[in-house]
């Protein structure tokens, strides 16, 4: 049987990656080997690739909610959108959970120009600037002219001194970070330049779904236990991860959920955390 | 009376910048001020520009063709588009008068990436690359982001070796062009970063529209004796200028005009270069 890819191509249906990203998201092998069985009835050659995502998701959703969630983290974290707001909340949060101090939307002075820089971060008296690139779609990718814009507002800030946290500092690193991909020649450029660049897949092996999974950072979109407009809810008091939801005093509060929701809400929440 | 801007700014309607901007492109003054008298009975309170202009425009067609051509120079050069490709060999022409060789869609190898260089232009010793960004709206400005990602690009190639015109070549200059307006901030920046700018009115009293009137290199897009399905022949046999059509041995070969209509068109275009 085959599929077809977000790309437009055709590739043979692969029963193994289809049970190894189930697992990945907690799934054990056999809950893995029953949701192919479940959903086998209902593929059909050509059918796409985003189908056969939808029905495992929702049969993973039988089995357990917090592995579905984690299956389900690229599409949370698309829906941290439509605006790039809180996905550079969201950043911040993953640098802090690495010990660096945080600050979003600065409005900054460059040798040039101002600019507006989406985080900025500190460890060790060492500052970065980090510029977001959010996008609401899985086809649309990071391509080369930003980096090279970003380059050079990085250069325009170098040579200036700031005060984002103290006195004195300098820029002396850039991230450029998005939630889907760089093109490869956006990466060829990038650390070409000595930019970092961080998207969904990259760096491999340390890009954003395992910065998720390490720091278990997970978007309190991805749960599947709230509906749309009580994730918004939960968004506008910034509220932005299931960790910050389950410690927040009055995290709950303004949803006005009934006993057994909360604790359905709060199920799923420990499922990932744990 | 007061007319509506394009930035939809109201302004009071100024009858001595019509007959400065009528006097400009060839106009007595005596022919500006009767076609004031001739639209005036047209003029409404809150008139768009466009719509003042189209109106002076087609009563300075009667007075004088060539002159309409020149009055008609922003959206001549607008309408080499939808794609950049003819207004990057129309600003190579430019480059021409000026003394200069030229290349047009020029492969490049940086120290990072490869690059596509629209024009890249020569003389006495000296290289640059000149990028184009061509805009089909009259609304649209280019911002900052391009001289930035722009800067770049010129830093990825300059400490490279290159072979344009001769052997060992380095690119010492980075023009950017654009038939409209940069904003503010991108000026600012382009200045400050050492790029040099050109635009429809910038640099003041050197820009786009003076230029072409100096070196009378007039695009065959703004002749008032052509069609539209006229000009695209002659553009698709490259013959962009009015003094190239004029010149040119087969210019009017492929266009099957009577007799009369060819001297129609040789009239106005002797006016313009005249």
């Amino acid at each position: 049987m085959r599929i077809k890819k977000k790309s437009g191509e055709i590739v043979q249906f692969d029963t193994e990656k289809l049970i190894r990203s189930l697992i990945a998201s907690g799934a054990t092998k056999e809950t893995a080997n029953h949701i192919i069985d479940d959903i086998k009835l209902q593929l059909y050659d050509g059918i796409s690739s985003q189908k056969v995502f939808r029905l495992a998701y929702l049969k993973l959703k039988n089995y357990s909610k917090g592995h579905a969630a984690r299956y389900n983290l690229k599409n949370g974290i698309m829906a941290l959108g439509p605006a790039g707001f809180y996905f550079e909340k969201f950043i911040a949060r993953i640098f802090e959970l690495q010990g660096y101090q945080t600050k979003t939307n600065v409005e900054v002075e460059g040798a040039c120009i101002s600019h507006e820089l989406d985080v900025v971060v500190k460890k060790n008296n060492h500052v970065a600037m980090v510029e977001c690139k959010f996008h609401g779609s899985k086809e649309v990718k990071t391509d080369v002219k930003v980096p090279m814009y970003i380059l050079s507002r990085f250069n325009d800030l170098k040579s200036v001194n700031h005060s984002f946290f103290s006195e004195d500092e300098k820029i002396t690193k850039c991230w450029i970070v998005t939630n889907n991909r760089f093109t490869s020649e956006a990466i060829k450029f990038g650390e070409c330049s000595g930019l970092n660049l961080l998207s969904w897949d990259y760096p491999m092996g340390n890009g954003l779904k395992e910065l998720v999974t390490q720091f278990k950072v997970y978007p309190i979109t991805c749960l599947t236990t709230l509906t749309i407009a009580e994730k918004e809810i939960l968004l506008l008091q910034e509220i932005l991860t299931v960790y910050n939801l389950v410690h927040h005093e009055n995290g709950f509060a303004k949803l006005k959920l009934s006993q057994s929701r909360i604790k359905k809400v709060l199920n799923e929440c420990q499922q990932l955390l744990s």
